[in-house]
């Protein structure tokens, strides 16, 4: 066992390290740190040499995915990851990414004070590219660890003209040679997330941590109304076809059918009206319906039932609506067996568990397409993310320390089939 | 009585003036013509022209307006006016105003033509800014000729910075002088005014003209629903407050509101949410009503009603409302002498009477302030107006062109008290 004193300086490093992370932007009002810039360099760096005072091999790859390695006595053994990722929203807050990219290093370090030798090799992770701020791409860093790196987004383009190509080339790095870079990440390996929850179920169950059984399945839907704009002041209210007062019955509709669903998360974020003036009945209304549910084939069954809704209200009001799919992803279901093991580490340090699933997406997300997964949410204020008061409790964060310590030991302990 | 060919070539002429003035814009692609523009110095000439060629003695005040005069042989007899506004709003149709304009110069003309002597004076009137377009002004033209010009409109000032006060003197004419014009109508005088009706209530009906019985009353209300954003991923359904899905609900409120009480018009014409993400729930949403009822006193208690409705959603929603009184306009009533005279005209000619009210302002509503007024409202098609596709059939301009002539010998023989 370790001594206390020891923990706690664990403990407040870590959270002088999210202070200083979230000084790394560039801006100098808020918090933006995108995918191959300057303070992903700096930041990296940063995380490097954390990395190294662990007593981690560091390195940083050509993505600016930052890796620290805790070699298995067994050279052969598969290993357990431990990470999430450094980038940032635009005007984002300080814990989402960052928290579990410190909480992987900061476990790291107190096993290795407790003297502890790992069955697996043990690696921390900081990946570059979960949010997808600059090309529009999402878990790039992963992606390239998975050895799962889509080619054609090196010719996606930032706001500025800069290709993906173009901007590694400018780094004096050849992105032809990505596929020559050997996946880490595979095979009988776990991967392990810790993240703020983003959302407000654990706050409301008054428990600073909870386990992940799955990170839902998301499909995003455009739907355009067209009704008929008119003069507000003397069109009958029984001779109009107003769009938004349609689109209103809907966006009710979408709000009652996942009030109906516990399992479901439908919501209308996006809304824009036209000719958007006080004195014209709106003809059109396009909305957004972001529609989620923990797995695939129930979010595209139930997606039929509520287009139905949607579609006879257009039909009553004698609207014409054009229904686009945006966008569809798939759930990621986390392991049952590494799921248990949290599970065991969070009741045995904090006496409770919360199970709940993700409905954001995250990295893990992508690696449950390559090895098993377990995601440890941390509690966070007012369920607020993507925001500059995104906040979680230093107490919480010392949960999450010691549970993540534990959590590595029970998994890298535990008798899988293979070892 | 006249000839029909002359009342054919008077109507022919009518509908190729309203393609000439149709062409007369600020813009290539489509009309758009306002105050203390070029565009207007161009078409006000043309007016006077027409009016001199009916025979009027004319002339343009530095306001902009036209005025053409049939003197009465009695010098102190009050006068019909009859007229309407020849500027437009951006992107207009060729109908609203215009048609009113040259409907009154048309009707004199056929008036003449039969050797009609009147015993009221009788003008010709194009005024100058009704739509309000460049000062976000309204009834400035009918204001100045009622001696009702407000004199703070002079320092408003337009998109490109200029204040009215400068446009005047920018075209020679020192608005200190404006106290110095002799208002024109007012006393026992009547204004008469013929426009497009600007919605389907006369389509609806088959009728190719309405009388208007009042021009309603309106307010325009802002509302602000402030609830909370957060992750639609993440954010259970019961914890949510969703201030779109809130501003919905208070949308078919005002619906359902103004389809019980069919004396009532209330749009929700402008809406505005925030951060308008499709994965973000909206804190916000900012929208307007745009509310009328036929008379100033039922609209205030109709508006403590509706108010009270979009109160209880806010409070069993948790969304915290703020409500602004934008504006407040009171009703205009027609009088009911010259109603009835309208009536008689409109029942001989087309063999029926739709009567009506205005949802929409109109000179006349600003000139009701002062003297007694009459309105004649041709049927438009689709109820369209403020568009490009704006259309009157010839064969109703026609019908309001006989109308017209009718209702001002009705209006001129009628024993008024004073005559």
């Amino acid at each position: 066992m370790i001594r206390e004193s020891h923990i706690e300086n664990i403990h407040r490093r870590l959270i002088e390290r999210i202070e200083i992370l979230g000084a790394i932007s560039s801006s100098a009002e808020s918090l933006t740190r995108v995918f191959l810039s300057k303070e992903m360099d700096i930041a990296s760096r940063l995380i490097q040499s954390w990395m190294n005072t662990a007593g981690l091999v560091s390195n940083i790859d050509p993505f600016q995915n930052v890796i620290g390695s805790w070699p298995s006595n067994t050279a052969k053994a598969p290993s357990i990851h431990i990470g999430s990722h450094y980038d940032t929203v635009v005007e984002a807050g300080k814990y989402d990414g960052v928290l579990g990219v410190l909480l992987s290093i900061g476990a790291i370090e107190l096993l290795q004070a407790e003297g502890y030798a790992p069955k697996h090799h043990i690696n921390a992770l900081a990946f570059c590219d979960e949010e997808g701020v600059r090309f529009q791409t999402t878990f790039l860093g992963s992606s390239l660890l998975c050895g799962a790196f889509d080619d054609s987004a090196l010719d996606k383009v930032d706001s500025e003209g800069m290709s993906m190509r173009e901007a590694f080339l400018a780094r004096g790095f050849n992105p032809d040679n990505i596929a020559h870079i050997a996946p880490i990440i595979g095979g009988d390996d776990v991967f392990l997330e810790a993240h703020i929850e983003q959302g407000p179920v654990l706050e409301a169950s008054g428990h600073p941590l909870g386990v992940v059984t799955a990170v839902a399945a998301q499909t995003r839907i455009g739907v355009a109304a067209t009704g008929k704009a008119g003069h507000a002041g003397t069109t009958p209210h029984d001779l109009r076809t107003d769009a938004l007062a349609c689109a209103a019955e809907m966006i009710l509709a979408v709000e009652h059918f996942a009030l109906a669903r516990p399992e479901v998360k439908a919501t209308v974020g996006k809304l824009e009206i036209s000719p958007n003036a006080s004195n014209a009945i709106p003809g059109r209304a396009d909305f957004s319906i972001d529609f989620r549910a923990p797995d695939l084939g129930r979010l595209r069954e139930l997606k039929i039932d509520l287009l139905r809704e949607i579609e006879s209200i257009a039909e009553r009001r004698s609207i014409k609506i054009d229904i686009q799919n945006i966008q569809e992803t798939s759930h990621a279901n986390c392991d049952p067996v590494v799921t248990k093991l949290i599970s065991g580490a969070v009741a045995a340090n904090t006496g409770q568990v919360t199970e709940l699933f993700s409905g954001a997406g995250h990295d893990a997300m992508k690696i449950a397409e390559t090895c098993r997964i377990g995601m440890l949410f941390v509690r966070c204020q007012d369920g607020l993310s993507h925001h500059p008061d995104e906040f979680a409790e230093s107490s919480d964060i010392l949960e999450a320390l010691r549970s993540m310590a534990d959590i590595i030991k029970r998994v890298d302990q535990n008798a899988f089939a293979h070892m």
